[in-house]
């Protein structure tokens, strides 16, 4: 079946653009002697990750223990949660996960490393606990090196954890001055920071100006999309993952409404104008957007679409555009390959 | 199992409040002489439609065909689908539905009107068709009563359709100047306007106020949230729609983190700042959001949460937030009583 023959909306997945994402950020991590550990909260989709594997990562990063089990029961064995992870019913589903792949999580303060260690002594297991430290997100992480190193001791003194290392998203340049003074800070305890583990796919191509990084983390970097565009990491000819919708109503000479609105692409907005890119159209711009409507304006496109043409939209943000979706569809060459179910979406806990 | 031992995130429903809010509207509607057609797109759950159908609603509404297979699957006997459904394979899916079940549409172009004539008179089905208008949404609709009346004239000349009426969203004080000139326009060809339909949560109390208006959708009263709380609609004490979130770090004395982000809330903003109301902590404020993490500023509250302290959040607009998870917990007293699968979501064609 080819592409044109799908009803819209509908999720587009270039696979060979896929494959070439996932090749070309591996080489650049192989040459720079980083480890590769992609996150799949972009995809959540099983047969993606295998082929990062496949590629040559180390394992994979989740951003949640529901996701990783939905790939541990794939076949993947080597698992990051970057994530503070409390409470006993989420510690306990950690513990079963830990004991048949290899896992490791973040904290960023001592309630969290507590509770671990409660349950991996609880459950006769070894986890193994990286510290998180605030690059300047303002999200999680402790705030100094003198707080990241008690954090870290704490860790290395708990039953059933080891110290992992030093992990952070996104990267700049303070991120290893941060990192080396907590390693100066941890030199008289004698303990080693095994692992540095940076992130983020804007910044993908700069990780290997960071001295201190042993470890990357990149998802959204598989498909791309209009933000990764506007900060130059990828060129269009690279994203995958686009929208195709269908104009359903041209109310006036210059507005289009698409049958795609924010339960198709999200809200996600990410510092940007307008909900995303109409490649038909580039001069397109969207000037507002329901549920299930996409609001065009096609006023400055030189020539505009009828109603019922279909136009291509490469979304701002990719990750929650998957996540809305049960499947989506596998194309080479304009040809549907496969369906490809959004296997982990939907795992919230 | 009380509503505390259920895992984070997590969105959970007041039962009590939904069956309250469901009456409450209806009995308004009833005593104006209004009919009533609740957009089901809010909660997308067949046995929630089942007791807005119980309560006295003569149908409902659906934003797409695949919403409308899960709710006539459910047994519900009565659709209005406001949009324009174009192309071959959903107007076969629509012609499918209408066979088993009474559907009514919406045009604002000629082109809808032909693609509807053509399918209907493939399938031997006669479909009602309503002209949608533009109250100042600037999203679909006729500009002008002037192209109201010709649509309205194409529908009763199309073979297999009848003019069903006019529809808008939101509704105005200019929405009743449009009917009327419709009507008159009309009058000279001997065509009623039988049907009349606005809609929207924020002015559902004020639909008596509308002479022109016969039938009245709204979607979001059942549940409410932070927007309809703003317009006045609803009080706090009626929202029923909450998500259960945990503070997972505080990385600072006035920041806390919770265990729920976009893929959680979703993005929308609805013209407000943040991404919803703590009630635990009314003067805590979102101050960011990323996909998995809630970014909270507590500085302005006398009292700070607790990392792994559980914290109840109203979401800025839940329709999005339904639409984001598998199911919903529906409770009474705080105790739970079912599971409910959002059996129409990821109906997107």
């Amino acid at each position: 079946m080819h592409v044109k023959q799908l009803d819209t909306p509908v999720v587009v997945v270039d696979l060979d653009r896929v494959e070439a994402n996932i090749a070309r950020l591996q080489r650049y991590l192989d040459v720079h002697n980083i480890a590769n550990r992609p996150h799949i909260k972009t995809h959540k989709i099983p047969s993606i990750a295998l082929r990062q594997i496949d590629a040559g990562a180390v394992g994979i990063t989740c951003q949640k223990v529901s996701e990783a089990e939905v790939m541990a029961d794939a076949g993947i064995g080597d698992f990051f949660i970057p994530y503070n992870i409390l409470g006993r019913v989420k510690l306990d589903r950690l513990m079963h996960l830990a004991a048949r792949v290899r896992v490791s999580v973040t904290a960023d303060s001592a309630y969290t490393v507590h509770g671990y260690a409660a349950a991996a002594s609880r459950a006769g297991i070894e986890l193994p606990v990286l510290v998180e430290f605030d690059s300047g997100t303002q999200r999680c992480g402790v705030q100094s090196p003198q707080e990241g190193a008690a954090l870290a001791r704490l860790i290395a003194e708990s039953p059933g954890l080891h110290f992992g290392g030093l992990m952070t998203f996104p990267h700049n340049a303070h991120s290893d001055d941060f990192v080396r003074e907590t390693k100066i800070l941890l030199q008289p305890d004698g303990l080693d920071v095994p692992c540095v583990s940076y992130g983020g796919t804007p910044a993908m191509w700069t990780a290997h100006e960071r001295s201190e990084v042993t470890e990357y983390r990149a998802g959204t970097y598989v498909y791309g999309d209009r933000a990764i565009l506007k900060s130059g990491a990828m060129t269009l000819d690279q994203i995958a993952l686009s929208v195709i919708c269908t104009v359903v109503s041209r109310p006036t000479a210059t507005r289009g409404i698409l049958d795609g609105g924010s339960k198709t692409f999200s809200s996600d907005l990410l510092g940007m104008e307008g909900h995303g890119l109409v490649l038909e159209y580039p001069e397109a711009r969207f000037y507002g957007m329901s549920e299930e409507h996409g609001h065009v304006d096609f006023g400055e496109c030189a020539r505009r679409p009828e109603i019922g043409e279909r136009v291509t939209v490469i979304p701002n943000h990719c990750c929650p555009v998957s996540n809305l979706f049960d499947s989506v569809v596998g194309v080479r060459g304009g040809e549907v390959e496969e369906t490809l179910p959004v296997a982990a979406r939907g795992s919230v806990q």
